[in-house]
């Protein structure tokens, strides 16, 4: 079945949700943008979508990636479409435009991803991880560098990846050896191992930028001893040239569940030549320039294979008759039978708020890197710290279920691989554990972000919320949102002050509080939609408040028994 | 990682919570049976998983089956396991003893099938259906027909399958259209085409004894109009040799997410002769008998892969180091981490109260097919009833979502096939779909036995409870199981009274309804568990009354909102 792209709905939270062009219309970096470029911007991402990514999706997974000697050959048709893509711009999209690129705001990029995303997960990996490196170089590198690598890596000429992981660092990042020794001119030699590397070696771009995190010679033990590396797989010449190849290898790909066509590396460095970036020890802080965006970018993940996963049983509880319905009518549409409604509806709530989330999140990022008005940015970057590991946990939690859902319309044909529905369970399932996983973004939000603030965070967050809501009119959804923020208010409070006596706590609740948070946030998400709509919504937000809202009572109550 | 055959916690089960021997006490058909013989069965079962299953399960995924002009080969090492499983006397366990078999209750083979499919779900489900076609035919065939096939298929030698499903007809059996034409011998000649045939073809057995629904000339259309035929693969002359092959032909196999070395065939029928077994026209209702033993059998593959997922992310959990635990120690192992804990006892709180749930419905349909007792029979044949679409539905899905958190605890190895993790949540996948959706399991919850016996269903699961909580010492636990007994008394008679004027209700609330009755059910196993175990599982079962049966508020508030 044809992705179709759903435009209309993403331009409904581009104009009537948000107001995007009103929302940043203070920020003169996108002075020059307005409602119709963002409309046949996602047009045209559609187009791609449909035309050059879903056509090598399932190919893709058939085949995969192959290892041979050094070498890792992507799936047919994939070099193309990578050429394609760079040719049409797609990785420039939000890039600094003093290096090339298009410079528009995330709150519009997060839609093209989705596309992408929905259209073929594997594929989409690799232009993510440029798009944080280039993230990354912007945010921390000298001008020097930025010049010599940004306009490679914007136009997607280049490639990037981010190198962390280790055989025995995951999680726990402190715990990683890789070894970076000065060299005489400036350079530093590193030595160690990575595993687990996205895109760390392909055929598809020139060369491959890699993020590397390694300790220098004198590094405190743990996370503060880690330093920021930037390791070409080529070397650059001054003209911009490729010079000679850098000693990083990779050594072997994975064999993984999912994602078969994206590249899994292990990456061995041995007297690879590498540039600090940023200060020394501080290589974790500038990678979490990165690894936010990226984090952003796996909960979308999550929301586009939940779309397709709709889009496709959507199709198929339409064509395929079975049994007979309530109204007597035999063989009946699966459609026409209540609880196969309540599995499209459960797959609706879960994509389309999180799509306005994405957006709205989108939104205060575009704030944080782009706005002159400090306390505009300050709000921003605290909304954006409080949203992210929302978004990529629950994103993709609720995207698995919305995948393994859509697999369950198709009865038998889901589980067999000609009809693609598994392989969006397959695809899905690594976005609820690489780039920290769930678990990590629940400690996270509870440990760093509302604890770490002493709920000052919180405090951000339903203020934002709060005077939105006074904007909207008097309903029995809004009274319920409203009830919900209350109780989500005393619930944190509860826990901030119980885990200053009990530091068991947050880990025991994490998750659960993550979920908690994430629906009643949705909550406010279908009400401002329901809103929006005027009327055109009514019945999925409805359905929401009534069938998976009711969630959150099962989140609190096992949230409090811990308290 | 070896699986280890949780004998204890299954011969708990038998002696301590269920008192099995006791139980089934004036059962003659078991006098000669104690606890000594369970506990030796069980490790000996416990030694040919290890042994003989395991083995063969990862390089059995890997391989997969080969399809080739009609010929079906399992993967290497299968054949061998298979004639061991034979020689084993593993087929033989609950078949009847004048024909072959070894006439042991189903509340210990529920045990024994578990391991089995902890080991190798695969290679499990061959011997799963040959079980359901032996009780099929000792149920519904004349004496010549079981004294012809029964001693072949209960040893072994020969296996079984249940060709159901058509290509437009799936979980509505009444759609299909295979035609069964008499013939002047008294035999059946049989033309149509059956998918998704577990088992349908495959190299490991002498022969195959097909049981097909198709429809006789004068049938009438729809579900009344289905007849039950017995169509061997080989002819079986009368002296009990092989004759010429039959009619019934593999036309090609599936590709599946997974159980791979599972052959899922599409079976074409050309003049292939069969049998008549039961009434004309009233194959469904002989069929269900199989059927309602292959949903428990399924229902413990839910289990099985989740007691294996449960093993492996324990055992990963105290031997990975990663983080800081809460007191200090870094790096600690995870399981020191409250959320890894979480994860942990989520897992165990379902794999336990899944297995309980097996061995009491075991219990009830020893009663069933073996008790003299009548009174006795209709309270066994009512909750067997009732029980088997809650142990069809739940032990699989919170087996899917037990599997699922197992590879979570492997984070990023737990994606990499090499691991093991991820097969078994791709080959726990398809419990929640074949032999009646999940879905299906909850409308036959909520429409047959629930508002089709006007409550009376519910009164027996009730009474039968109710009685055993009377035994049990006052605790706040017994407290709360009472009360939710009482709640869901009170929710399903209004469920039952709404449906009356709104007969779309069913449908919409059938899926949550059956959760919410599986958890209720789930607290009365883990306050019994509790009783038995005499303070050796109180911290398990607070786990499970706090932070798993709390899910109920929201099911109920959920269900209530359509009401």
């Amino acid at each position: 079945m044809q992705y179709q792209a759903p435009v209309d709905d993403m331009m409904f939270l581009v104009k009537d949700v948000f107001s995007l062009t009103e929302r940043l219309g203070d920020i003169a970096d996108f002075a020059d943008f307005d409602e119709d470029l963002y409309a046949a911007i996602l047009e045209e991402a559609g187009k791609f979508a449909t035309g050059v990514l879903q056509p090598i999706n399932r190919s893709g997974d058939e085949e995969g990636c192959q290892y041979n000697d050094g070498v890792v050959t992507t799936p047919k048709g994939f070099k193309e479409a990578y050429q394609a893509y760079v040719e049409g711009g797609w990785q420039s999209i939000t890039a600094d435009p003093n290096y090339g690129g298009q410079g528009l705001p995330k709150a519009l990029h997060v839609l093209i991803e989705e596309m992408f995303y929905s259209a073929n997960t594997s594929f989409c990996l690799y232009g993510s991880l440029t798009g944080g490196a280039t993230q990354l170089l912007q945010a921390h590198a000298d001008e020097a560098t930025k010049q010599k690598y940004l306009p490679n890596l914007i136009s997607g000429q280049w490639s990037g990846s981010m190198c962390l992981t280790e055989a025995h660092a995951g999680s726990d990042l402190g715990l990683l050896k890789t070894k970076a020794e000065p060299n005489d001119d400036g350079s530093y030699s590193l030595e160690g191992s990575k595993i687990f590397i996205t895109g760390g070696e392909h055929d598809m771009a020139e060369n491959i930028i890699h993020l590397v995190l390694a300790r220098l010679p004198d590094a405190p033990a743990g996370p503060k001893g880690i330093s920021l590396f930037l390791v070409p797989k080529f070397m650059v010449n001054d003209d911009g040239s490729l010079g000679e190849r850098n000693g990083i290898e990779c050594g072997s790909i994975e064999h993984k569940m999912g994602i078969k066509a994206s590249s899994t590396c292990v990456m061995n460095m041995d007297d690879a030549k590498g540039w600090l970036i940023g200060p020394p020890h501080q290589g974790l802080r500038c990678m979490f320039t990165m690894m936010n965006l990226e984090r952003l970018s796996i909960g979308i993940q999550g929301i586009g294979l939940g779309e397709m996963a709709f889009q496709q049983a959507d199709a198929y509880a339409r064509d395929r008759l079975q049994g007979r319905a309530n109204d007597g009518e035999a063989p009946a549409a699966l459609i026409k039978h209540g609880d196969v409604q309540r599995m499209l509806n459960t797959m609706e709530s879960f994509n389309k708020a999180g799509r306005a989330l994405g957006v709205w999140l989108g939104s205060y990022l575009d704030e944080t890197f782009h706005s002159k008005d400090q306390s505009k940015v300050k709000t921003a970057d605290i909304m954006s710290a409080w949203l992210t590991p929302i978004a990529k946990a629950y994103f993709t939690d609720a995207g698995y279920e919305t995948c393994t859902i859509g697999q369950q319309v198709f009865g038998g044909h889901g589980y067999v691989r000609e009809w693609g529905m598994e392989q969006h369970v397959r695809d899905c399932r690594i976005a609820q554990i690489y780039e920290g996983t769930n678990g990590i973004q629940a400690l996270d939000l509870i440990g760093r972000k509302l604890i770490g603030s002493k709920g000052e965070y919180l405090k951000v967050f339903l203020s934002e919320v709060n005077s939105d809501l006074v904007t909207m009119p008097d309903s029995a959804h809004k009274n319920q949102v409203s009830e919900l923020l209350t109780e989500l208010e005393q619930l944190s409070e509860t826990i901030i002050s119980r885990s200053a006596s009990n530091s068991e706590i947050p880990q025991l609740v994490a998750c659960d509080y993550l979920h908690y948070v994430a629906l009643v946030t949705y909550s406010y998400l279908w009400l401002k939609m329901e809103v929006a709509a005027q009327g055109k919504l009514d019945q999925q937000s409805a359905f929401f408040f009534k069938r998976i809202l009711t969630r959150t009572l099962g989140l609190k109550a096992s949230i409090e028994s811990e308290l």
